[in-house]
């Protein structure tokens, strides 16, 4: 098959998912041909700095170059393959790369999830794929099972644990009773988390795979900036303790839900029964579990990050370029998605975690039940301790209840001074 | 698009998986539509006996026909979904329905694994899918994550719980201490198991799913027959209890591995760790765990049988052929897939449980540990607990060995007429 001219790469960027792709396409050079029948050949890698010492070798017979036009206006090269990361420049690429007729293969869920809408169209007008497989969930195929597998069903639900840092994080936190500082420390140390770890733990990475999700789950376009965020750093010992009292661990969220034909979703701490699955998906794993009106419950547990993982998506996605040819990137015969239609999220019922500081004083309990049996709450569990201290903690597993209940419950109990501190408010997923 | 023609399908067989796939055919017609353009209609239902009393409303328009040349012969029938089951009418049907140009989508794992490979070459030289998504773990999209997401992986194994009644039976007696006899009866009361439950029970469903698998999974063709497999009939609670105290459950695993190119593979009770996700797949849900040497571990789990579940991967099938055109039976370029080099199970090293019954006299154990250490085999955990009888239990956890090592250690300890009943031995994997 040798007599087959090599699917032709251009690479922008060679950091840990760049060069491990490199890496995957030499190991595993034999099983590609018998996949595809035809080598596949990194040309050209483009790099922020030439003189920056590489950690990883380039690819055999690549040429480097700080010129995005290198790749764009090359007209050997097939596939656009787009590991820089960062919005600007990688946008400015993949424009030009699809101008230039090229299919695009990209692991940026941050450019995707913020500016994706005009990229999907120009993709769609020049009838090329653009494939973000790598973007969610690492080595996870989620999307193609989304979009292809379960093609026939219509989705009701799907949450997932999609940063494997914050997960690594609330794992410490819960194994070993350590605070939020410490175990971000730990993580930054085991290189797990970034100098600046904001876009982690404050749950914006998750957000933006979230937006990436909802649009190939549902097929609906959902503006990033709509999704209600939420990250872990006020997580705290203490509220974790408690869930685990009641049965349940505190969990990096990003969940979604279709309830007729509106879409429900943000990434929150959220309390999971500790015998749902991703309950016990710990350290830096993801997993994403969603629910299909024929296939039901389906559950996928993986790598989220790392060279090697995130490569493995990438070259699942030009395989298929490869295979198929015929671009799939909605997963829907119209390549323009229509707006989601948004719920907004305290119509969202659920069951809730409160956790409240109350004056240790007599009638504060009848206050506080009070207060949300008014609003049509009612209390499934709940912990009082006693402690030596003027305030006590509270704590209550509330029924299924709209969070704007909970919300205004919550605004009378602070309107009647009850509380020593804000109060903490978890949702409760099953 | 309605002016667009439908798909046309041919439905042989109308129990739960045909009903099935009508009501999610019916639920879903508008996701459907919007996914590939056109609607699916049924044309003809293939059944039996037209006498018989239907418990599901056949399809809307659709006509009922004993006779199996109505699919084959008709040509507007784009594609054959063939749901029936058996070997015999089912492979004569499928055959006639390649030979007249159709497309197949089948869930017949017996029919497949046993004589799938003169079909895959009916289907290769005709240029039409033989999909079987269904075949292997119901909604579990297992053969299109290996085929397509993974392609770019070389898979070093997989292990899965490919029979939801044997789960579920080896679930109870675990969970409730009940013996083997009283989980099947329970299992045939809740209509998990059949009357005759030789196929479920005694592995030979998860060795057919094991077969199609191995195919997908490695590239290769392995013989069903070739196939080692050990049903559940003969696990018993006292062993339930050992491997919990040693810190492990026992599944019936589905398992291959590629070692230097060879497949060793086989269906057995297993230990398996309880801290893996594979070990808490309770009841009738089916789990696969993969292990690509770029993504590393994949885990996936979900419904493996039932009516909608199964219909899910029927229908996801159905839109691949539709959406894509080109069939991708094997997941490589050559439709004709290699005979598997096959490594004889007793070359396999792993752990090893041993549960001997041995006479209580001096100088057993050391006799019992000299014939393993004679064997290189190492012991990681022993249990041996004081009972009021002639013969007492011992158990023995082996670090890693070939299997064929305790074998030969087993042959010495029977022959030195140690036992007082046959040993048992089932394989430990991490």
């Amino acid at each position: 098959m040798s007599n087959i001219s090599p699917l032709v790469i251009g690479l922008a960027g060679f950091g840990t998912v760049g060069s491990g792709l490199a890496e995957v396409l030499r190991l595993n050079q034999d099983l590609i041909r018998a996949r595809i029948g035809r080598d596949i050949r990194i040309k050209t890698v483009l790099v922020r700095d030439l003189k920056k010492p590489r950690t990883y070798a380039l690819p055999e017979g690549a040429t480097v170059t700080v010129n995005p036009d290198d790749l764009s206006n090359d007209p050997e090269i097939d596939i656009l393959v787009e590991l820089m990361g960062g919005k600007d420049l990688a946008c400015d690429l993949i424009t030009d790369a699809l101008h230039a007729g090229k299919n695009i293969v990209t692991a940026n869920k941050a450019l995707l999830a913020e500016k994706g809408t005009e990229l999907f169209n120009l993709a769609a007008e020049k009838n090329l794929g653009l494939a973000f497989e790598a973007s969610v969930c690492g080595a996870i195929p989620i999307l193609q099972v989304l979009r292809e597998s379960l093609a026939g069903n219509k989705i009701s639900s799907l949450m997932g644990i999609l940063n494997g840092t914050s997960n690594y994080i609330l794992s410490e936190m819960s194994e070993k009773g350590i605070s939020f500082e410490t175990a971000l420390k730990e993580a930054q140390a085991k290189g797990y988390a970034e100098a600046d770890p904001t876009f982690d733990i404050e749950g914006v990475d998750a957000a933006h795979k979230l937006t990436l999700l909802i649009r190939i789950a549902f097929g609906v376009d959902y503006p990033f900036k709509q999704l209600g965020t939420q990250g872990i750093s006020e997580v705290s010992t203490e509220d974790i303790a408690f869930a685990r009292e009641l049965g349940y661990r505190i969990k990096l969220l990003g969940q979604a839900r279709c309830l007729n034909g509106k879409i429900e979703a943000g990434v929150y701490p959220t309390l999971v029964s500790k015998n749902m699955q991703i309950a016990s998906t710990d350290g830096v794993f993801n997993a994403v579990h969603v629910e299909g009106n024929a296939a039901g419950p389906v559950f996928m547990h993986g790598r989220g990050a790392g060279g090697l993982a995130t490569a493995s998506a990438v070259l699942g996605d030009i395989l298929e370029i490869a295979r198929c040819g015929k671009p799939n990137n909605t997963g829907f015969m119209t390549q323009y998605l229509p707006a989601a239609e948004i719920m907004p999220s305290d119509e969202a019922i659920s069951q809730h975690y409160l956790h409240l500081m109350v004056s240790d004083k007599p009638g504060v309990l009848r206050d506080l039940a009070g207060a949300l049996a008014e609003q049509g709450v009612s209390v499934a569990q709940a912990i009082q301790k006693e402690q030596g201290h003027s305030h006590v903690p509270i704590v209550f597993l509330t029924h299924e209840a709209p969070a704007k209940s909970i919300n205004n419950a919550l605004a009378l109990i602070q309107a009647k001074n009850l509380l020593g501190h804000r109060p903490v408010h978890y949702r409760v997923l099953k």
